[in-house]
C-alpha cells in the first residue's frame, strides 16, 4: 500500500488561472480522499473540445483557478470510506459523468443519467462537502466535470471511476472515457444501424469519426460523412466514411441532397456539431418508415429545433443521448475488452502527443484543427 | 359462386354530393374488380372523423360525388386477375392503407409506409386505370381512400384487404380497419411502455382511447388522460384512465403539470389530437433518460414542432406512426385473434348503431361529440 495513503500529495497540475490563458504548471496540493471518493494516480490524460470550450469561458460562468480535462486513464491510489468496489493499484478510467446504481436513471436499463453524478459543468467542487480537494498554499483551485485529470493526481468520486483489465494499453484506452464512446455509442447502442444499411454522420471531428467507425463496426454499407471542411474528407476515409458531402458545395438543404443520393434518405443519422440547423438536416435526411436520428452534439442555450411535424408521422425517430448511452461502471470495461479484441480502432484517433509540460501544445493543436485527438503523457 | 361474378352490380351506396350536405342513398352501379382488385360485400361500417373531415372539405382539394367510409368489414364477392390469396366468400377488413408486400417498406420489418398502396386522401379512383369503378347513371362517382365503405359494394386493391378468421362477428372487428389500430398500435407497438409505467394520453376521443387501452394492455401503472373536455373523463375510465388533466385548469404547460405528478415526468405519452401544442407538451412531458413520446393525430399543414434540442440531448425520444404500426394483411388477422381471445375489448368503443338509411344519424352524432364509434349496418 501506497505511503500517501491518508496524506496530501504534492503533486504537478497543469493550472487555468484565466479563460483562455495559457496553463500553468504548478506544484498544487491534493487532499485525501473523502467517502465515496477515490485519489488516482493519472498517467494519460487527452484534450477534449469540450475542455477547450470552458477554458475559453465564452458563454458560461468563468470559474478559475481551475483544473481542466476529463479524459484520461491512471491507477487508483487511495480510496476514501464506503468504497468496496475499487482498490489501490486498479487499472481505471475516470469518467465526467457518473453511475450511483442506486437512482431512478442507474436502475433503468434505458438511461445513463445518474440523478447523483450526472455531468454538472457549473460545479467547482466534490459533492460529498462543496470542497475542493486541490489547492495551492492553501487557496482552493477548482474541479472540473468531476475528473480534473490534468493533474499528477486527483480526486474523483468513485461512482465516476471505472474499472478496467489491467492489461489493457492506458496510453489507448484513455480516450474511451469521453470523445470514442460518445460518437461510437450514439451509433451503435442509440442509431442501432443494421448490416448493409445507410449512415451519415455530420461532423467529422473526433466525435463524429467515432460515430463512422460505430457505423464500420455495425456493418453499414455507405456512410456518408457531412461536414463544411473539406480538409477532414481524406482522413474520415481511414475511419469508414465512404461518400462525402460539403454542404457549402449546393444551393438546396443538405438534406434533400442527401434524400437523392439514397432513394429517398439514410436509414440512420448521427449529428455531432451541436450546430441547429446541422440537427434539423440530420433529422429531416432519414428514410420515411424507419429511419432514425440521434443528436449528440451540444447545441447553443438559445437554439429551437424546427420542423413540420409531418416528418415524423411518416415514421421518423429522432432520440437524443449522453455519452453514447454507455453506463460508466457498467459498460466501459466491455468496451476496453472489444479494444483487446481488436475489435475498435483506438489508434487512428491519437493523432499527437505531447509531454505534460507541453500541455498547452495540445491547446494549440485543437484551436488549429490540426489533432483529432491529442494524448498527454504524465510521466515526463 | 355468387351469379355476380363478371357482372356490373346495381346496390345502395350513400353518396356525398356536395361538402357538408347530407349523404344521398343511392342506387349506384359498381363495376367488376380489375386486376389485383376485389368486390366486397359490406355488412358492417362504422363512421371515423377522417370521412367527417373530408365530407367537410374545409381545407383539402373538394372532391364530389363521392362515396366516403373506411372503417368496415365484410365479404369477398369476387376477385379480379392476380388475386391469389383472397377468394370470394372470405371474411375481410379493407383497411385505408395497404401492403404490396414487394416495394422498400414492406420488405422493412420497421415501416408500414408501402410505396404502391400508403394512404392518398386526394385520389378519387382506383391505381390500376385511374378510373372509378362505382357511377350513377353513367357519371362516376369518386372513391375515398381506396375503400369507400358506404355502400353496399366497393371496390378496393387487393393489397388492402386484411382477411381474417371467418368466426369474428364483423359487427365488432370493423372498427380495427382504422381508429382502434391508429391508437392502440402507437401504445404497443411504437410506445412499448413496460409493465407497471405510467403513460399520458393526449386526447380522449376513439384514438386516444384505443392508445389508452394499449396501455392498459401493456399493464401500465398509471394512464393519464388529458383532454380539453371534461365530459370524457367519466367516460375514459372504462378504458382504463386513471387520471385526468385538463390544460385549462392550469396557468402552466401541461407537460409540467404532468412532470410534477410523476416525479419528472411519464415513461411514455401517446399524442392523438393533431393540435402541435398537444404535440409539444406531449414530448416535453416524458422523462429524461428514457422517455419516448409517439405522435399520432395528422397536424395541420402549416404547422410546426418546436421544442429546445436540449430536450433530446437528455435522452428523451420522439417518433411518429402511421396507423400504429401495423401491415394491414401481415399484421390485422393477428388483431382479430386478440379479440377472439378476449385480450382486448371493443364492444365498449361501440356507443351507437344506425341502420344504412340512417347514415346522416352517425354523422350528427359525431359532430356532437355524442359517439366514440357509432356502427352502420348495411343490411336494412
Amino acid at each position: 500500500m501506497s505511503s500517501t495513503v491518508g496524506q496530501v500529495i504534492k503533486c504537478k497540475a497543469a493550472v487555468a488561472w484565466e479563460a483562455g490563458k495559457p496553463l500553468v504548471i504548478e506544484e498544487v496540493e491534493v487532499a485525501p480522499p473523502q467517502a465515496m471518493e477515490v485519489r488516482i494516480k493519472i498517467l494519460f490524460t487527452s484534450l477534449c473540445h469540450t475542455d477547450v470550450y470552458f477554458w475559453e469561458a465564452k458563454g458560461q460562468k468563468p470559474l478559475f483557478p481551475r483544473i481542466f480535462g476529463h479524459e484520461a486513464a491512471g491507477i487508483v491510489e487511495s480510496v476514501g470510506e464506503g468504497v468496496t468496489e475499487l482498490a489501490p493499484g486498479d487499472h481505471v478510467l475516470p469518467v465526467f459523468t457518473g453511475e450511483c446504481k442506486e437512482c431512478t436513471h442507474c436502475l433503468s436499463e434505458e438511461s445513463n443519467m445518474c440523478s447523483l453524478l450526472r455531468i454538472n459543468t457549473d460545479r467547482g467542487e466534490m459533492i460529498n462537502d462543496g470542497q475542493s480537494r486541490f489547492s495551492i498554499n492553501g487557496q482552493p483551485v477548482y474541479h472540473f466535470l468531476g475528473t480534473s485529470t490534468f493533474s499528477e493526481y486527483t480526486v474523483v468520486h468513485s461512482g465516476c471511476v471505472a474499472k478496467i483489465n489491467p492489461q489493457a494499453p492506458l496510453d489507448k484506452v484513455c480516450i474511451l472515457s469521453c470523445g470514442f464512446c460518445t460518437g461510437f455509442g450514439a451509433t451503435v447502442n442509440v442509431a442501432k444501424p443494421t448490416k448493409g444499411s445507410t449512415v451519415a454522420v455530420f461532423g467529422l471531428g473526433a466525435v463524429g469519426l467515432s460515430a463512422a467507425e460505430g457505423a464500420r463496426y455495425a456493418g453499414a454499407s455507405r456512410i456518408i460523412g457531412v461536414d463544411l471542411n473539406p480538409k477532414r474528407f481524406e482522413e474520415a476515409k481511414k475511419f469508414g466514411v465512404t461518400e462525402f458531402v460539403n454542404p457549402n458545395d449546393y444551393d438546396r438543404p443538405v438534406q434533400e441532397v442527401i434524400a437523392e443520393m439514397t432513394n429517398g434518405g439514410v436509414d440512420r443519422s448521427v449529428e455531432c456539431t451541436g450546430n441547429i440547423n446541422a440537427m434539423i438536416s440530420a433529422f429531416e435526411c432519414v428514410h420515411d418508415g424507419w429511419g432514425v436520428a440521434v443528436l449528440v452534439g451540444v447545441p447553443h442555450k438559445d437554439a429551437v429545433f424546427k420542423t413540420h411535424p409531418v416528418n415524423f408521422l411518416t415514421e421518423r425517430t429522432l432520440k437524443g443521448t449522453f455519452y453514447g448511452h454507455y453506463k460508466p461502471r457498467t459498460d466501459l470495461p466491455g468496451v476496453v475488452e472489444m479494444y483487446m479484441n481488436k475489435e475498435i480502432e483506438l489508434e487512428k484517433f491519437i493523432t499527437h502527443e505531447v509531454s505534460f509540460s507541453e500541455i498547452n501544445k495540445a491547446f494549440d493543436l485543437m484551436l488549429q484543427g490540426a489533432s483529432l485527438r491529442c494524448i498527454i503523457r504524465m510521466d515526463d
